[in-house]
């Protein structure tokens, strides 16, 4: 992921700062508008079907939640922008799909970029989507950049008015959001630690090469997962911290849990890790426990046959006078030479306890 | 423990927060809730049959100590919670088993999250049961999992009325709990060091790969560990510094004391990693011993006898003009000659020091 | 390159700190100066012949951006400096081409230096140019080592009047060179990536020395570059906290985008090393699974035909009384002894999964 | 040791905090007390036979020095607590030896706990005794866990009335007391030193598994003197910071000084961390390039003469129609072939520089 | 090193703090005591006979330098220390050559420690000798554990009046000695990486435990060098901001450049210990490259003719009734067996790419 990233950002490099240019992958597909315009008795939502329908709602008393589905489309970011007068660095971070987690506060309103985790069902991988939220004192627009259903369960809440949601302001819906995103993190997490399960069970038995790269793919996916929090856990932290009127008191109490879930899943993240090392430390002894067995298997068998065939050998020589082999007994007697050998070495490897 | 952890949070993602919804494992009995009422003369103690029963204890000028055994029933909560005035974010905490040790300041009270450490007999196992405490000025409530009886010497104290614990006020009491827990930490600290001084003794003479798996284990329960305590001595750090009125200042000397202990922990809890890195290394170390060991044998058996065989090979061959065959002092010449390869190889290894 | 260094700075051993003297490699073509001085409405450009004809432009109402391509010609830094009254030791660390990125206030000016990363073409390497800005409140001089095409879009955007660059003072235009600067890394970092990704394919298949090599190198890149990045967000970050009157209050928010720019270059280079970490663990895991299944092959050969040899050397001993050899079955009966012994092993190892 | 302490510590597990128990090893020799009472002109030392006598020191105007040799009778420590008023805590951890370093200013006396180093001459190992120290404005109260000599240059220094110490307060006498100590830590550094100095001849000839045990323990040991050694220092440095009134400004100095000799032996402590760590690095590498020998020796030999052997044994079959074996020049052919072969391998094995 | 340091110190356990005990080699040689004495116009240097000589300079208005070369006569130390009126604790500190660099204001003069890093060119390691200036108000006085050619430039420098030096007080004097020691320490690492370039070359064609000997005896004496830069530096950042009298303001900008210089030393031996990290893993890897070529050898050449002696056995078999020992085309068919088995078993091991 960290090369896409490098990749589109060198699209972009010589450019004057904040022209706009989409950097994510090209999309044909339309942008869908909705908007969730509410207060404590009533709830409006609608598809917007142009960028022009939106307006309104910046100024009006209820507090309305604008989301935007896919951010391929410069020319409406730019006219929201210039009606919601958002600064041009902030419409460029919108389409600058490479940030990381971070929060500007513009005074009249706040700047979050943060990361969605999307499980590609398919390729069983996850993906990061950048998902911006400006927050103003009454409204609240979210730039997804592909449509997703991780806010599925917030407008549930909204449509039923269940909870606090519909009775406060842009902020807790806001911070609403932020939640359902982090609390997504924790399904991705949980798909992690099945393929981590899967791999732990025949590390021991049948070590393979591939088992190895399995680890190290998901250790680089946790990771990669873990530079996604930490930062956004710095932008909850400072949201707390804020001295902006947008943010409330009642949901600074909200945002300190926030702050605790992603201190969870930190400390999930860093188990996982540790896990992961853990994995491949026993990998390479079970890879080197193996190599012991395949030599001693070969040492063992050659150091009792390679002797015997000597023995063998010495009375394969074809000297005319060699005493013994005239001897009645001496067939037998070699047997007899030959398995003490064979039962001394046996013996021998026993007493080394390699066998 | 971490997955779990993953898993149970999960179930909860996309509600709305403050919902009271139990997140550890499913119980049937019913939660025992018993009260010990007391001050400097007179101790009350009693099991409660209904949760009203706990009411009047709020505004009771002695000190009670309400200790719930069993957070699955969330109705009980509900109404502790309703009664006593707790936010709804300190209900939902209660039953979010998944939180890491946190303290929490909310005027009238204070709330605590930590973990007890709790030894399962049968499987030799640790687990870790979440203990909430409420602080209010007369009053702790603590909330318990499962039934454990970490707890047992401080209601012993109490009915002896021995030590300072009748004396002082609740902030000393929820010291006396939690210190209760911090010194079941050492216990399971010592079960720990026994199961890795079992594993010293045979580490260098017979490596085996479960020996390397229990080390893997043993060390990332020691993480685990870790985890719980160090976010613990933040949690008693901050009460140390609070300004909270609830905490006095004759507490703050025996919190002082507690953080100590709970540095002796970690400073234990490292150590004992660090022994677990040094005998994962000595295991390493062994293992490849033995591999040279193995090969040492392989390699001196079949370089004194592979060129023996050959030199019998020689007069096995049934060339006709062979004229050592004929040769009286052929054959005991032949001997001769390869116990000379003998002798001088023998002589060779022992110079190498092989042997 | 960190050796270059040192040998170009032991040059300097002893002498007196202040003393001009050029530390990096000897060129001989003269220095090119140029000049691009502007305001919203006029831009001028001009290649200047001789240092004095760039004087004016100090006292001049417009903005001027000085660029010279080369510092090897002490006497043009020396007039230059003393001109716009430079203290001595700016003059040494623009000529002393060893410095780290640094920013130092000498409140009429900030002196800033920094490293251009340059791809050497040829050689696929990237070298480290050092590049000095001096800004003033109404200039820029930027001192090139070599002559490079960084700038190249810088100026494009002066002459077409595109963005803010020509709205916008002195500070604005040493951001943008900054800006120049920074995102010319991504460019190397892909070339970098390209490298790691090659080297991946084969990893696991075909482990060579050469190719650890590579590994080895690269990570010393990385980390090469880290140390050039890592202090430049210091000089980027107390850019943005100074209280210079030189940079105004409306470049600090685009000295912050700067910042998350190189925060976003340092992520990606913390991921590439890690990567090449994984491969240095997976090119050593290759390299003893090579080595296991070139054991393996031979323990299993050999232990087959080695018992198998013995059988036969028995029968090829020269006994007079062998009864076994006048037996008519004999010969038939020593083959079914040696298909046995054979598929006997050949059952072991595979029930051992050795192949 | 980390056991040890655990297995004390676990003792008092549920205890009343402030209880007072010995956590030491049991002993039965009666508790010596002595004092060295002095000011500028006068000196009085003295064996007190019962605790009561010293009881007169707390108000006397000179400084006293009451040392006791032995914690394990509590009555003692009880019977001089309550005289010398000191809080219940402070009578606890002189009485629990598994104190980590540490300082706590009661106001009218400042308390210490660190650790002497005691070298156990039969062993060759080290063990580490708890000192604690009461330093009142006119007293300083020692209790050693054993009777030790440690303290016998500052004996000498008190009698001879030689440098400082009689001349300032006790402030100074409780720095030379613990000054005595941290001298004696390079006692014990320099004998571990010795005995990483043998490993060090023989790790390259000649590694075995005992060597790398010995590396491990040295390795522990270290570790376990520096957890030792760091919170000591930062004793001393908060000692050198306190505010109270006991430390006088020219004993800060000293204090100072004392942290450098502090910093001198954590630097040296972790110089031998890293040598320790070298030296296992080379241990493994010796290993495995004794591996090596061994394998090069192995397959020189094998490969020299498996071929040797299968010609050989080409002319020992017994077919009848086998030209060669009646060829008069076969056999001296044959043994062409064979040197012939035989030079080629050792060629070839030369051109690897195997030997 | 960090041995000698211990022992040295040693011999000092237990004295009184401020005994004045030269802990440095004994050396015969009588201390040399030079002085500079200069304003801008004038200088006198001369060699002083006896350290009365020195007493004058004190107090004159002009700067003076006095130069120690050697401290193993105390007398002198002690009385130079008691005319300039230096603190006890100084003296010892002088006298105790074990000292990590470290900066103490005594109000009317500054105390610095430093090392001097000396080539010893017969034996081609390096010796850090002790450098302690006393720095008052208009003198130097500098103590050189060993006379060294350091200084030599800065001598040069006050004799020619060139730069600065002359015009400015006894602060810059004393940087410019810090510098002089500083600008030598790249000298001792370009004397270190060419040893490193050394071992570079023949790394991966010839392994040998030397170079891995090496390898860790350059890390370790660059780690060495470490920890005699890292504290200067925090030596001179705190010279830097010191509110003492005795820095000037102009000289704080020379101290910075310093403070740059010393980053630069510390990043080359960051930059030098990672090439040695990674030329041991280098090494590592080449060992087991070259142990998997000796193995692929043995293999080769055993898995062809073991199967083939064996083929040759059975026919060298004495049994009576082998029919194909009397076919005609027995012995070619038997050839032609080997051959089909041999380029059988080539193809193999080509198809796995051994060869």
């Amino acid at each position: 992921m960290s090369k896409k990233r490098q990749k589109r950002a060198h699209k972009k490099a010589g450019l004057s700062p904040g022209t706009l240019i989409y950097l994510g992958e090209q999309r044909t597909e339309s942008v869908e508008i909705s908007v969730f315009d509410f207060d404590k008795e009533n709830l409006d939502m609608r598809q917007l079907a142009t960028v022009e329908d939106c307006y309104p709602y910046r100024d009006s008393p209820t507090v309305s939640w604008i989301n935007l589905n896919g951010i391929h489309d410069t020319s409406i970011i730019e006219s929201i922008g210039s009606h919601f007068k958002l600064h041009p660095l902030v419409m460029e971070d919108i389409l600058n799909t490479t940030h990381r987690p971070k929060i500007d506060d513009y005074n009249d309103y706040l700047f979050l970029v943060l990361k969605m985790a999307v499980l590609d069902e398919s390729s069983k991988n996850v993906r990061y989507e950048q998902l911006s939220l400006v927050i103003g004192s009454n409204f609240v627009i979210s730039f997804q950049e592909v449509p997703g259903d991780v806010f599925k369960l917030v407008r549930e809440r909204l449509k039923n008015a269940k909870g606090r949601i519909r009775k406060l302001g842009s902020d807790y819906l806001a911070y609403a959001l932020v939640d359902a995103v982090v609390d997504h993190y924790f399904v991705v997490l949980e798909r992690f630690e099945d393929r981590i399960d899967a791999l732990d069970d025949n590390i021991l038995q049948n070590p393979k090469p591939k088992t190895l790269k399995e680890i190290h793919f998901l250790k680089r996916e946790i990771m990669g997962m873990r530079k996604i929090v930490v930062p956004l856990r710095e932008v909850v932290s400072s949201l707390r911290k804020t001295d902006s009127s947008i943010v409330q008191e009642q949901t600074v109490l909200f945002l300190h849990d926030l702050n605790d879930h992603l201190l969870q899943v930190i400390d999930a993240l860093e188990g996982t890790r540790d896990s992961l090392s853990n994995m491949a430390d026993l990998y390479m002894s079970a890879v080197s426990n193996k190599m012991n067995e395949v030599m001693k298997t070969l040492t063992i068998i050659a150091s009792i046959f390679i002797p015997l065939t000597f023995i063998a050998g010495i009375y394969g020589m074809n000297f005319e006078h060699m005493p013994e082999l005239k001897w009645q007994f001496g067939y037998p007697l070699v047997w007899i030479v030959m398995l003490s050998v064979c039962i001394g070495l046996i013996a021998f490897f026993r007493r080394k306890r390699w066998f």
